[in-house]
């Protein structure tokens, strides 16, 4: 095999744009991770000539070719049948799979009518992929050096069969190793990080680099592809220095986690308490860190404090404060994260307070101002920032501006 | 022209798996909505040869093809050259768009490179498309009666020269009157509405049907073409008709709006002043509520009551309930919503207490367990809740629970 391929996905609801492909990325990203090439991406409809053609195309330019959509049964399911035409081959009713279909419909009492046998035929010849997620298998033809892998659309689906059936069976097919590091980034935009890393983007030799760009982060993939792992950790050693020289301060991990998960995991691992006092990022933070699995020894209160009230009743922020300097001030923000820090009796409180926007800006208090604030037994430290963006990024910026902080000042303290 | 077209993407960073296709998908729902039909998505790398290959294909089988991407100043961008090499043209300079791009880079106070000139040149008799939003224009050319049309590949870019430039002009060759209405249903899965509508989708004659999934929620398109706006009216009311008898329980919106959405409309609409205690959902009631601009005068309080000790001390939680009942409990739900009701004086208190796992269930106390309560001055609405999924599925099922009963209970109330 020369490693070269294409990503055929069939769906109507692609054409139309009711649903986003989110398949094809994750069979490219597979793929290129294991060394294939992947040239050319393609969705078509429920057509079988169009779909006839596809393949034709693809197989031209191309010794695998992963299809993804049409296994299911109905109708317009039509994958399989232009699959075993193309290779000239019938479809025969395999009795296990039978057995499997009528126990996935029983399972879950679920009535299975008669053109859900389909699901049951493979073309002759044809590999089975179980799928352990699903009613429709996947299929894995090969005829003159060149394979086609048909998959079943729904996403989840896919991802199973691929990664319990496909992976080991291309694992045969590719004789390169490969190994990826990722790094996470903050604070710098994904045009950025590529201009400052375009000469090794350029190259895209060996390793290879890759950026994918999150809500206020950027995700830098570096992948080698050798002969063994050693030779590989080596490439990545050298590129790595280069990339901590040129952007060290904007990583904040070596992993493929999210800025809110590393710090999540970090008081999970220090046995650190927090409790977090929100006004414009409204609830943000507790919900970023709550969605971390463990956080519940660490995390202990959360208080959304929109109204004055809220401010004054629930964290103490003194009457005076508030009518001297307003909601959203230094000082604001040093009593709302010391308030909510004493209340909760944590190790930490950290708190927001700014104009998120739209609307409330004003020329001294403009859309975007937002203090974050972090306290902890050593003191309390406030930043003003200023962000740009709509009102979701502003909210975002300003959760990812306080978990800078926290990583700044506690994992300093450690 | 027939209407058939079809959408080519240039970018080796989309057949690595590094970025997903989002520009394919906003085009074919446009493409869609404005009346033609896309034939095909492609998605090449910056490679010439392949370039010209998918356009040669594309403009064999139809007569519009969209390209995004490859119009940036490196060398890797090669669209506008394989482009006028393939309809036999020159590129030329054009003096208005090198004063743009001279007065672009001035603005933002950086440095013009020589390359960056590229982008003033287009091909020779084409039709600049502006591009307000960044410094490389798009391009319109048209031969035999064919259309090709370059658009900028970052998406928000892409987005503000096809909206500003490219439907004026597409709105010239779209005889259709085209006309949609969208529906928002919770508490169903995507396939089980589209089972419930399978006669209504499969025809897909006119109006056709499209169904998004989002988390817990699904998103309902009908779409009418035809001659005029009253005769589009008409067959969608007749659609919509069969559709609420099927579904009305699960529409929560006759909009695009999400169910967060929708219900801080409501509160907006109605001067409805609200507080929410959370614990399982972790503050993404408050974040969800708070994302929607104007929730100001209405959201008040969130309360991220993940400890006992939170529980007890800012919601007023009795020791007692909490020791006979235990935290995940209808008792303890009912003093939480009641507690933040009180505790901000507001119209509404909700709460939410559950496990979330995927740690910390029991045989009596599963993982999925959530008791959502809704309080109001004419008393308090407690349910119990048995979730499946992810942590974060959960989460949102929960959060979701609870703009439920909020529509149920406050909504009859109005």
């Amino acid at each position: 095999m020369n490693g070269e391929c294409e990503i055929i996905s069939v769906g109507t609801e692609l054409l139309t744009g009711a649903i986003l492909n989110t398949n094809s990325r994750f069979l490219a990203e597979k793929l290129s991770s294991l060394g294939f090439s992947v040239h050319r991406q393609t969705a078509v409809g429920d057509n079988a000539e169009r779909l006839k053609k596809a393949f034709s195309q693809a197989l031209e330019d191309n010794d695998l070719v992963i299809v993804t959509g049409g296994l299911g049964p109905t109708q317009d399911d039509l994958t399989k049948e232009t699959a075993a035409a193309y290779f000239g081959r019938e479809l025969i009713l395999v009795p296990e799979l039978e057995t499997h279909l009528r126990d996935w419909f029983k399972r879950r009492g679920l009535q299975m009518t008669p053109n859900n046998l389909r699901q049951a035929y493979i073309p002759e010849g044809a590999r089975i992929l179980h799928n352990s997620d699903g009613s429709a298998p996947g299929v894995l033809l090969e005829e003159n050096g060149k394979i086609v892998i048909l998959l079943p659309g729904p996403p989840h689906e896919m991802r199973t069969v691929f990664n319990e059936q496909v992976l080991p069976v291309l694992d045969q097919y590719c004789s390169a190793c490969v190994t990826s590091r990722y790094y996470g980034l903050t604070g710098i935009g994904e045009s950025k990080v590529e201009d400052t890393l375009m000469d090794l983007i350029d190259a895209q030799s060996n390793p290879t680099l890759a950026t994918y760009a999150k809500p206020d982060e950027v995700l830098l993939r570096v992948t080698a592809s050798g002969t063994d792992i050693p030779e590989n950790e080596k490439l990545l050693d050298e590129k790595e220095a280069v990339i901590l020289e040129r952007l060290g301060g904007a990583v904040f991990t070596h992993s493929k986690q999210s800025l809110s998960e590393t710090i999540a995991g970090f008081l999970i691992k220090n046995d650190c308490t927090i409790a977090a006092a929100e006004s414009c990022t409204g609830g943000l933070i507790s919900s970023e860190l709550t969605q971390v699995a463990g956080i519940s020894t660490c995390f202990m209160l959360g208080v959304v404090s929109y109204s004055n009230q809220a401010k004054k009743n629930v964290l103490g922020v003194q009457d005076e404060t508030l009518e001297r300097y307003g909601a959203v001030s230094a000082q604001t923000c040093t009593e709302m994260c010391e308030g909510v820090r004493r209340l909760a009796g944590t190790d930490i409180g950290v708190a927001t307070t700014g104009i998120a926007g739209p609307g409330g800006g004003s020329v001294e208090k403009p859309v975007g101002l937002v203090y974050t604030g972090v306290a902890t037994k050593n003191g309390t430290v406030i930043r003003e920032n200023h962000f740009t963006g709509s009102r979701t990024h502003i909210q975002k910026r300003a959760a990812n501006a306080v978990y800078q902080m926290i990583r700044e000042i506690c994992i300093k303290d450690k």
